[in-house]
């Protein structure tokens, strides 16, 4: 029989060894690729005498992605909301693109170095198979669709279908300038900027300049 | 004893095997991702009873990506060459960033629908192991070069590290714009724009307000 101390203790043995799980897989996806790496070795890194342990606390690779997401998307939200409440009703592009912006940088800086994170989250948004689950998990956050309404009332003559294709990349530009400098201190080499503050810093500057950049119409362009 | 025409006959029946092969793997690499997909998958998708196939014509998946990133680096290197030529020594920012854009874009749109290539380079890009072919790849060809060059003489005032970051940013918006509305395209959801042509002047338009945006200098950003 197990009392109840015993479940609470066997709890928490099962909560560490999921934690375990999802740091070395977070790592090893980032580093090798999600498809390139097995559930074994995720277990075998995470420590894991049974080779199954992943299988058992997770069930499928997307269930691992998507625990994974679920693990920083928490922590993203609360910086996002903060800011968005910061923001109040702004009427400038640049308070709004911060909003998009620094949520990710924010927690990319606080999480220390080295971070895997933002390569996970460039892989899994390009591959078919695995980008629902992000883009399922991104609709739920209502501080993105605050910052994301935001900026648009700062954008109102802006063609609505410009404003789309200009979110969609703004998007790509936010996910995969954060992998490509984590790729960059990862491998040791050089970035064009010292910290992720400044990154963030360049990426508003960049964002801002795509957001109100004049729209050439059907006909005209070079 | 296999004559002259006899070796010619069998060279042409390796090429059509190869060929087969290689446009096989675009397709299933586009659609399922690069790892997902098993070397025994493409022979069997290109009609080969051997599903020893890729590895005897190609070897590794790293020499198979290779083979497919040069199968259409011929033919954007001829446009761009092209655009770069009509340019000659232009001063402004939109000229080359067209040269930067435009060669993507033409050469899909030359391809047909549907096509697979933008979705096979996001992938391969994003991956920690494949990303290194492509970039080698990128590297020897002069007309890119030209037009950074050229793109560069325009933008003699902004801060190299800037340059350097933002052109980071624009190779990224260009491959995941393009490859974005590839996939809406496979999957019969609507895009922001009805043509390749058109979306290569939306990218070119968001491209010239990110290079030219104002630089925040450090310590004064939002």
């Amino acid at each position: 029989m197990v009392d109840v101390a015993g479940r609470t203790v066997r709890a928490a043995q099962a909560d560490a060894t999921r934690e375990l799980i999802l740091a070395a897989a977070e790592r090893l996806f980032a580093e090798r690729g999600v498809y390139a790496v097995s559930n074994r070795q995720v277990s075998e890194a995470a420590g894991q005498g049974n080779n199954a342990a992943v299988g058992y606390h997770f069930g499928t690779k997307a269930d691992l992605v998507r625990a994974i997401a679920r693990r920083h998307a928490g922590r993203v939200e609360e910086i996002r909301a903060r800011l968005v409440a910061e923001a109040g009703d702004a009427r400038d592009v640049r308070t709004w693109v911060s909003c998009l912006v620094r949520p990710v940088t924010v927690h990319l800086a606080a999480l220390g170095s080295p971070t895997w994170y933002a390569r996970f989250c460039a892989q899994v948004m390009t591959d078919p198979a695995l980008s629902p689950i992000m883009v399922e998990e991104s609709l739920v956050s209502p501080s993105l669709r605050a910052a994301v309404d935001g900026l648009g009332r700062c954008l109102a003559g802006l063609p609505e279908p410009v404003r789309a294709e200009r979110g969609v990349m703004a998007r790509q530009l936010i996910l995969h300038t954060a992998a490509e400098r984590e790729r960059a201190l990862a491998e040791g080499r050089p970035t064009p900027r010292a910290t992720w503050e400044e990154t963030a810093t360049g990426l508003v500057d960049a964002l801002v300049g795509l957001w109100t950049a004049p729209v050439t119409g059907s006909g005209d362009g070079v």
